[in-house]
């Protein structure tokens, strides 16, 4: 018993370093001090029990639906429940229906990870990564505005036009080592440096290239963001950051092999993050929704989809349609 | 001819009753009296008509393109189409170009319904159900707003911030009672509780045990959604519960074997179709059109979707990438 | 060497001569010569720039990413960043950001198809045709209203309510016939109709079937629209009428095999395609961003998908879920 209490731990622990890609229980430990540093330093502890809530419940859900027994213990089941549980705090007021929200959404992070699991990943190679939590997140804020019970703090929603316009000053450098940091802090949806510099610290302890490839991702993200003329503020809180970070890290070391290559096309695809991160900021906005590390996950999938020697469908006659009969000896690729 | 025109009729009552996963004409038969009942009632009958042509044309679309005969028998090619054509006249003021809407909006239900399960049923397994209704819908009901022949009524766009906080008094018992069988009348987009209890009865002569999960829909829906403090206004018109209804069916007892796991397990996705419905009013609204089914066809899409013995894809490389190589002997699953 | 880059420039024609389906290295000088004419015109030479950067960088990151020689060589990797090299200087104010901008744009832009081969064409026999175009520019344009640097210039974000209501008056008979010619410009995003007479002349060159196609696909979309009471101003300026060209070549002669019937069906497509361009600038007009071939892209998908021998899922278990057994014996189609 005492065993399977500390096995659990151990996922769950894990399950918390996934969302930078590792699986290392004293790195996932390292994730929850900065969490509750920033905690502490804001006087707000509904995010941190938030993450732990998010974890325990979507890990166990894993257990209850008995998911694959390996990946719960890698803790590929709790890195999703982990974000939906910071990020619910984050945005919504505490009350008691706050904590209903938390546990069914976590729960059902679970099940939308598998289900992404079952289409995206097993038909298409297309790894889920944090799409799970993105979706759920954008459903349990989105609901909230229907809720009375449920408050929505800041993220008031603004059309494009509302957007600012013109050239930025560049940071002072003390503020850029600042956003440096931050921008790994905002992956656990902190706006602390020193938060940040506990999780850089913990990713390296997993693994040294991972670390470097994060550290890059923060740099480049820092670069084009104020070479592009965000809005300053923005940047400064580490918003432009964290989703480049995670690609840095996915396309660059995790899912592909190191190579001189996929150097250069994990530089395109952080670079494209930061320009994704502007466009979703825009798009999600009139509904009153953050984009959580959705420029990640779509720039990461899209990016990760394709395979070794596909071709686009010619412009020729698709195979086998309901109404048009293919034309004999046609060269019908990709259908 | 004669009997080709009653095996007609009896496909089209049958699509009819399909809406609510029944293949019996009675049942469709006693759906259309419900519809007829609120036209009565309201002094509208565009929308009984409308659902007439919607199935027909639906149903005869399928027969032009030689879609599968034994799902065009079973109603299976005729239930989006009846609710394209209750759904437009509902939403749109009566003209002539709403008539050409409702014919070309039902046709292409079918050819719509064909696409999805081409990709969503034939490639992951997971069933269409009025999917294409809710597509065929928004695309409708927002083209709308472009067409100056065709006046949109009701459902103004409004934002985020528009909605009610705070918590909202406990509807009276002779309420409740109205919003239960609302939130089942709301299916065919009724507000009336007399049509609710029609459908019902209809139900229940198909299946006993479908009509016991409508009912439990309809119940979890009811305190779930008052429990969080959900606009009573809508919530007493029933448009908190159409959807849960929906979610009830199609997981507790339609597309899984009953057992007790699957019970527990579609309570979630019930409690969570409250939660989609609450995100999805406010995420749909700033185009100005309604949610329609969508909390149903999204929540019973990431239920059902999971598959036995999947497994999230691990943080390793994936296989075959175009610009990566896999790694030699690295563990590759769903790729 | 020489024969290298004459074989380069080919490719880069072709794929300019791709937007309209045909592969033909004149028929892309044609289009490019519609295009200047365009800018001479208006003064405006970035577009034609943009497009011939696009077009040169989309092709040449195939290239570098070793994509399949011979869709390279039809031109099938270049179409999409030629409509992102002429959309992004059409909707941003010039500035050295825009450049970086279109640069990291169209290579994104061969990214992207080569993700939508993987996974809509090698699994769903989808062509993926101008859908990276789609989201390409969206994302780009979206985020531009995010970076001090870019200036989105037009297009000001609008609800659904705004919309012009009532009946309009019908075009006099010259209006008629620039009308027909804009439609098929705007496929390049060019108001012109001397333009859109030099494109129609590019299509004929290149195959006489498909000019008359995009011939017709103008005619319907002009009836359909001006019928449905659609704003006057958008109408004349082509808007209603470029993406039902690409749905009737599409539908009608290229991905169908040529049939009394397939022409029927892509008359539906067509008509479908004027009712979801009204749909889609209403839907997407709140993020500030045009839909540009979105109509096109999405009703095309939707006809294509359909597959011979489909049935939709039937109302019972889904096989192998995680959750729910199938019933023994069950017949489960389409999992």
């Amino acid at each position: 018993m005492a065993e399977l209490k500390r096995s659990f731990a151990t996922d769950c622990l894990k399950g918390t370093s996934q969302v930078f890609f590792m699986e290392n229980a004293v790195t996932g430990a390292l994730f929850f001090v900065a969490m509750a540093y920033a905690s502490y330093a804001s006087g707000v502890w509904a995010t941190t029990i938030g993450s732990a809530v998010g974890v325990v419940v979507a890990t166990l859900t894993a257990r209850l639906l008995e998911c694959d027994e390996k990946s719960i213990e890698s803790g590929l089941f709790g890195f999703n429940g982990v974000l939906v549980g910071a990020a619910l705090p984050t945005f919504i007021a505490a009350s008691p229906q706050l904590w209903v929200y938390v546990v069914v959404g976590s729960a059902a992070s679970t099940v939308i990870t598998a289900a992404f699991s079952a289409t995206l990943t097993a038909k298409w190679g297309i790894p889920g990564s944090t799409g799970p939590f993105v979706l759920t997140g954008w459903l349990m804020v989105a609901g909230a505005y229907s809720f009375g019970a449920l408050d929505v703090t800041g993220d008031a929603p603004k059309l494009a036009t509302d957007y600012l316009q013109g050239l930025q000053p560049i940071p002072a450098p003390i503020e850029l080592v600042q956003i440096f940091f931050r921008n790994i802090g905002q992956v656990y949806l902190l706006g602390s440096e020193i938060s940040g510099v506990i999780i850089l610290l913990g990713i390296f302890i997993a693994s040294v290239p991972a670390g470097i490839a994060a550290a890059l991702g923060s740099l480049v993200a820092m670069v084009v963001s104020i070479g592009m003329g965000a809005d300053p503020v923005v940047v400064s809180q580490g918003l432009y950051g964290f989703s480049p970070v995670l690609t840095a890290m996915a396309v660059g070391l995790i899912f592909l092999e190191k190579s001189p290559r996929v150097a250069i096309y994990a530089l395109l695809a952080t670079v494209v993050t930061v320009f994704v991160q502007g466009a979703l900021d825009v798009i999600v906005s009139p509904m009153g929704i953050p984009s959580f590390t959705a420029p990640y996950v779509l720039t990461m999938y899209l990016f990760i989809a394709p395979k070794k020697l596909l071709a686009p469908h010619p412009h020729q006659p698709v195979a086998g349609h309901m109404v048009g009969r293919a034309k004999p000896g046609a060269a019908v690729a990709g259908s």
